[in-house]
């Protein structure tokens, strides 16, 4: 600002909000305003979820959720097919396949995906932890729910080529139309798979 | 979710993020998720500067700006024009007036605009406050900067009565079009308010 019109305290706020996801500069001065508009109802809640969070949560150090158990919730259910590890990029992917009800299997987060242009390899990400979890003569197939994007399907093959030689099926994700989807919004690569992957009617 | 994947802890906290202004859902989420991930580096620091905004900064009790003085750093500027009144709606409106070097002048937050559909009255407002302080004779001039949308230049109307009969002139920000703006993107009204209020050249 060109002269200061409020206390430095509450731009720090504002320079922290900034940096989460999906805030800008301007999102996050409307989000300190807020805060300091509800000091009962939101401020002071939020503080003390972040310190019970601080405090509570851990990566688990099987799979890479965030939990406040460590093996994580995933992980000990016993209900789960431990035949089956799915592959993901983020904590947030397989917090979307959950919701979708997709598989009733267990997670391998990987922490990102393979990008040496931004200097990440594979030490960077937990493949080694992978390979050592697909080793267990329980574990039967390894599916890889990486985005398909150029990264993500790099990824896909590089750990393919790490799990040669171990007794486990390795597939990935079907590409087709999403459900709901309009042929005319679609890009030709998913069109051309969609039509390569047709199934029986 | 289907089932639970994760903590309470972190559940909380993803729905009290949900509840700041520019943050759905998803990007709750990952703001979390993000939190979790950078511990030192970002959640830490943001309990702490929620902490401390939540001790040191108030609601000027003259004008409505935040700030960790009481009246604020506005209020008590001695190099201000303290003979101008510049209303707008909330402290945003403040602050990109003050980051535009619009005007140095003094502030009236009203906190609001009238609105009977959401029985927000003028009791509601600081309206009273604004009519106090424009009985002071060193004001000489009130400006309506409250945004041009129906509900504010209603406001802005009832604010004009209401000071009817004090020694101040009463004006309003100009209609016109945006600086960098193309006339094929803007309404009728704009159009019809640039040329009506047209400038020599």
């Amino acid at each position: 600002m060109s002269r200061r019109v409020t206390g430095p305290e509450i731009e720090r706020l504002i320079q922290l909000l900034a940096r989460l996801p999906g805030l800008g500069p301007r999102s996050a001065r409307r989000a300190a305003l807020q805060l300091v508009k509800k000091k009962d109802q939101l401020l002071e809640p939020l503080a003390e979820a972040l310190v019970r969070v601080r405090d509570t949560v851990k990566v688990c150090s099987v799979c890479g959720n965030v939990d406040t158990a460590d093996p994580c919730i995933v992980c000990t259910d016993p209900r789960r097919d431990a035949s089956v590890i799915v592959v993901v990029e983020d904590v947030s992917d397989l917090w979307a396949l959950e919701r979708a009800g997709a598989i009733d299997a267990r997670y391998h987060v990987l922490g990102g995906v393979l990008s040496p242009l931004n200097g990440i390899g594979p030490d960077d990400l937990t493949i080694a932890g992978l390979i050592e979890r697909a080793r267990d003569p329980a574990v039967r197939e390894v599916i890889l729910a990486v985005n398909a994007t150029v990264d993500g399907q790099t990824t896909a093959h590089y750990v393919t080529d790490r799990l040669q030689g171990l007794d486990v099926r390795v597939s990935r994700l079907a590409h087709g139309v999403p459900v709901g989807g309009e042929l005319d919004y679609l890009d030709e690569g998913t069109l051309a798979a969609a039509i390569r992957s047709r199934t029986p009617f």
